[in-house]
């Protein structure tokens, strides 16, 4: 048994290779540059961590989790490209160094490189790792669809972006789990288990993601927080907010979103407390990762073997940066 | 046994389905209009014949087929975007009706689609399939991604945009037949043949095709031939005159790239005839269809069973539309 930090670095080891060919250039160079920019790995580290719950790390988890990991990194790249978005790491994005056409296609191989490794998986589990993969990866374009929809839709209700929030978050990390489970042999209710344990995790990853976007620590945070609310994206918080305001604080916050006045952020926030958004947001947090822990402590798994899983999830989900 | 024709026929009542959900229509309305515009699926026909040659028509083939002709639509979607194309098959590209984002998107969930159908192969073939599906994916992006480096380079040699052709329009042919073939229980030699057949003929017909875009008849190519000298493509016969012109044709060629005359398909088609650039077209689609045919001559089958293909090659390379 591992804790994540372990896992990362092993996981770090197996994956820092070079995994496309040297030529054309113009082509790879744009790959070999995104995945040279890092990123906390925490999908594939999932992946392994699901194996190990049940038995020691199977030869099929380490090639799924670097098409995990593949994976992601393609729908950033295109993501970025969708967003017109200059940095990712602060380091430019692929569009910006290379070019539109070159950095939709470097994404589009890495997908295909993506089921290469997926290949390398055995004939029992081939076909079941692929058809769920396959089934998040269509999911995860669904919610990215969703999130740009939500671009244009003056009001978005909150069950929607919590359906799109599952949706582009959500079952990546189910799935990483939930692949790494089937190779390491889970039953069927196992399987489901872990899986809505990543689901539930993963909202309420993301709200912790969109509370420390407006409520973040610059010093911890790493950057300025307010970003969301700079550019009017509809959030956990924002939503809540526009839903919860009075007629007063509705009029204040549109006026806000549409005049970008210099102190918007310090009076976007200063709304949301008034709505009690903030207290809110934690409640919610509370709830979904409550669902998630029950769902852990389901699974007919020695309990000794999910402390991994239960302090990554604490970690995933109090982290300040 | 059955004709191109025939199985076009059979192809079609099998693929002409809902390939995608209905949610988010936003998304998966992109993916059916572009479907819906039809095509000739030579691709996925070749597959079926590539498995005729040597049995019955397995249940394996029939959603390989799909899958190629899937990838197929996903490069032309993306292909779309990266040239800017308004119009495919007369009709608006999905980035011209549905905006860049939801195409590159749309594109992106029709490839892992494609490894849907893909994935319906039985274990005896999976990771074959799979293998071969994925090298020849790779080689059409590295082919794309040449003919978008030789737009910006001033000089292509023959050599290379023969590789160029190769990848972004040979192999797929190539392996539609060889991924058929091996769902027929080809042994290794005749996968070889037919990979080689298909990729002698794709080049054949690549020839074709940049000839016909310049002496195309009208009345049967169902547009004014023309529009690669109009953009200064560079295609074979445009390459071969610029390596084969005298000072004064390749003065005048240069001339009329640069200044765009209205008599400049004219006056460039007059060059080409000065530097018999046609009839040394002719001359090299000839070695390509005869390199394929002697491929095709190798294969240990039945020679009767290889005559839908002979057929289907004629008619490829000697279409005038």
């Amino acid at each position: 048994m591992h804790s994540f930090e372990a896992l990362s670095k092993q996981f770090a080891q197996y994956f820092n290779v070079r995994h496309f060919p040297k030529e054309p250039s113009s082509l790879y160079d744009a790959d070999e540059y995104f995945l040279s920019l890092g990123g906390k790995r925490v999908r594939p580290v999932m992946c392994l961590m699901g194996n190990e719950l049940f038995d020691e790390i199977s030869k099929d988890a380490w090639p799924v989790a670097a098409a995990i990991e593949l994976f992601h990194n393609f729908t950033l790249i295109h993501d970025d490209i969708m967003d017109k978005a200059p940095l990712r790491r602060n380091q430019p994005t692929v569009h910006a160094k290379y070019g539109e056409s070159t950095a939709l296609l470097s994404g589009d191989v890495m997908l295909i490189v993506a089921y290469d490794y997926l290949n390398q998986v055995s004939n029992d589990y081939l076909h079941k790792v692929i058809r769920l993969f396959n089934q998040t990866a269509k999911e995860v374009c669904e919610g990215q669809q969703m999130d740009m929809d939500f671009e244009k839709q003056e009001v978005v209700k909150m069950d929607e972006y919590i359906r799109m929030i599952e949706l582009k978050t959500s079952v990546l990390l189910a799935a990483s789990l939930s692949l790494g489970a089937i190779l390491g042999g889970a039953g069927q209710a196992n399987q489901e288990h872990i899986y809505a344990f990543g689901r539930n995790l993963g909202i309420a990853f993301q709200i912790q993601d969109d509370y420390l976007d407006a409520y973040g620590d610059p010093a911890k945070f790493g950057k300025q927080p307010g970003g969301d609310i700079m550019s009017n994206k509809k959030t956990f918080l924002m939503i809540k907010a526009l839903e919860s305001a009075n007629a007063a604080q509705l009029k204040e916050l549109k006026r806000l979103m549409q005049e970008n006045p210099e102190d918007k952020v310090a009076r976007v926030l200063s709304v949301f407390d008034d709505c009690g958004v903030n207290k809110w947001a934690a409640g919610l947090k509370e709830k979904y990762i409550n669902e998630a822990f029950e769902h852990l402590e389901e699974m007919a798994v020695v309990t000794s073997r999910k402390e991994p899983l239960r302090e990554l999830a604490h970690f995933l989900v109090q982290r300040e940066h």
